[in-house]
């Protein structure tokens, strides 16, 4: 039995809100940006067997909110704030709300940014969470997918094909995964249920990025779309790309084929000019953001040319795709 | 079987696009906001079985954005766009997208409206539907629920009942409509259907309420909220309560009653000083919004007293509850 609407906003979400929300006692929010500033707007949709598995329900909020916050990273934005619709299935129970409230809680006072509005609906089966972010940048300066130019190193942050790896576990599918440790798998388990979005970055990639975009969808097929917005076309020095512990150093072109084009990394892509490369990583490393040179923009429409040690790598496909119908659950 | 993400995208939304939008080839939106206006934001989530039934794709596509809209005209703000994440089951297909794409095209260029951003994802079961809505207000001036002052003159838009009474045509629940003519019925469904969120009254609102909202939730219980917002209680007079053709004039308590616990009215409750009244409904009259005067905010914190010339009605329920598990479909 789950509690109707208004007892969960009172007790579970009002305590989240921020000041331009009335603590959820009116009908929106108001939100005064500030005259040289702009919002920066984006919206993600989760649903449990797609995008999720009966995972905790922390982490469920955690994900809801940073996917994103990873896209607010990406685009050089400061978080400010969100909204958060949750369609509720009847297996829900108070202390899964409370456990769904904590996360968000953690996650508000962690990245600085506060509970606007919300709608709580309830549904006969699947949990499904709508998160919009708002994020400031000095007006005009959101960073794009455009604006890389041939010759612009390409960055990413942390590491790549954790998350894959993650799920890959979480669904027992064969892989080197299968002979790791608890605490290893438990580590790839964790990059899948709670990506960490790189918002600390955000100021550095206004300052030095051409072009930079979150990797959501795989880094191959991501990379196609940062290139493409450039009109330009990538190479990915894949031996380059840092993978998670116990992959890393990997030389099975199917491996790594597989986790540059896993989904959800949430890590950043950037393009940035060679002369401004080093005071980039200097920034990066000032917030304690790992950042890695994997690769170029260089000239050209073509797809992005993944090589390992200069041999081209072949791929089965360039990027994840998400919820095709009865993939997970 | 129906296209993935990006088809989607390409063919049904980023026609839709606003400028802040950079035609859906980015992952945020960017939204400038002049600097004597703020930002006001709501959100709403509508499921399938839940708020809406097999409806026509086109009329779920409106229906989804108007709920929000709706809120928006009750706060006084002017929209200015809005994110739309779907959860799209295996049975949409081409011409239920090109329909849904249709009812949004529809109501941009009605109500001055842009697409901003979104996210498509597929799952197995439920049409799922979040949009997040924004306009604008001048600064500080957005239409609380609280500002109410005892010896308000309380107001409704339109009329209340209609949807609630479209609900039960369509689930063929006994009632005075059974005996309705199709186009009656047709009529009532309509407004079930398609509400009209009363947007042209928001600057009236701004210059002329002093508290504000819009009826989602059945009248009693939403003039609850807002009279508790405004620390006040409030007064019904149900006979002046307009309601939809062939129920108006009734005197059957029962079906009063019924229609005015109703929900998903959409109507703009607005409580506005006596000697402001005339040139409100003055105001109401040159935009085309049927303002009705149905009561008065009094000293107190009881609960809204509902009578019918006079006489005190009682009420099972005061507010619409959506949702319940298993309530619809």
């Amino acid at each position: 039995m789950i509690p109707d609407e208004l007892a969960i906003i009172d007790r579970y979400f009002r305590p989240l809100a921020g000041k331009g929300a009335f603590g959820l006692r009116d009908d929106a929010a108001a939100l005064a940006i500030p005259a040289d500033q702009e919002l920066v707007v984006t919206t993600d949709m989760i649903a449990r067997g797609v995008h999720f598995l009966d995972d905790p329900a922390d982490t469920i909020a955690q994900k809801a909110l940073r996917v994103n916050l990873s896209d607010l990273a990406g685009k050089g934005a400061t978080p400010l704030g969100y909204v958060l619709s949750v369609a509720l299935p009847p297996d829900v129970d108070a202390a899964w709300l409370e456990a769904f409230a904590d996360g968000l809680r953690k996650d508000q006072r962690r990245f600085g940014l506060e509970l606007l509005g919300g709608d709580t609906i309830v549904v006969p089966d699947r949990l499904l969470i709508s998160v919009t972010a708002f994020g400031t940048v000095p007006k005009g300066r959101m960073v794009h997918r455009s604006g890389g130019q041939p010759g612009d190193e390409l960055y990413i942050t942390g590491m790549i094909g954790a998350s894959g790896a993650g799920l890959a576990v979480l669904k027992n599918e064969p892989g080197p995964w299968s002979h790791f440790s608890k605490r290893e798998r438990d580590f790839l388990v964790a990059c899948y249920q709670v990506p960490e979005p790189r918002t600390a970055l955000a100021p550095a990639l206004i300052k030095f990025a051409t072009a930079a975009m979150d990797v959501s969808d795989g880094l191959v097929g991501d990379c196609d779309k940062l290139a493409a917005g450039s009109r330009c076309s990538a190479v990915i020095e894949a031996e380059r790309v840092p993978l998670p512990p116990g992959l890393a150093g990997s030389r099975d072109a199917e491996l790594i084929a597989r986790l540059l084009t896993a989904g959800e990394d949430f890590e950043v892509l950037a393009a940035v000019r060679s002369e401004k490369a080093a005071r980039f990583i200097d920034a990066a490393k000032r917030v304690d953001v790992p950042v890695t040179r994997i690769g170029t923009l260089i000239e050209g429409t073509d797809l992005t040319k993944l090589v390992f040690e200069g041999i081209p790598l072949s791929l089965s496909q360039r990027a994840f795709v998400h919820g095709r119908v009865g993939t997970a659950k």
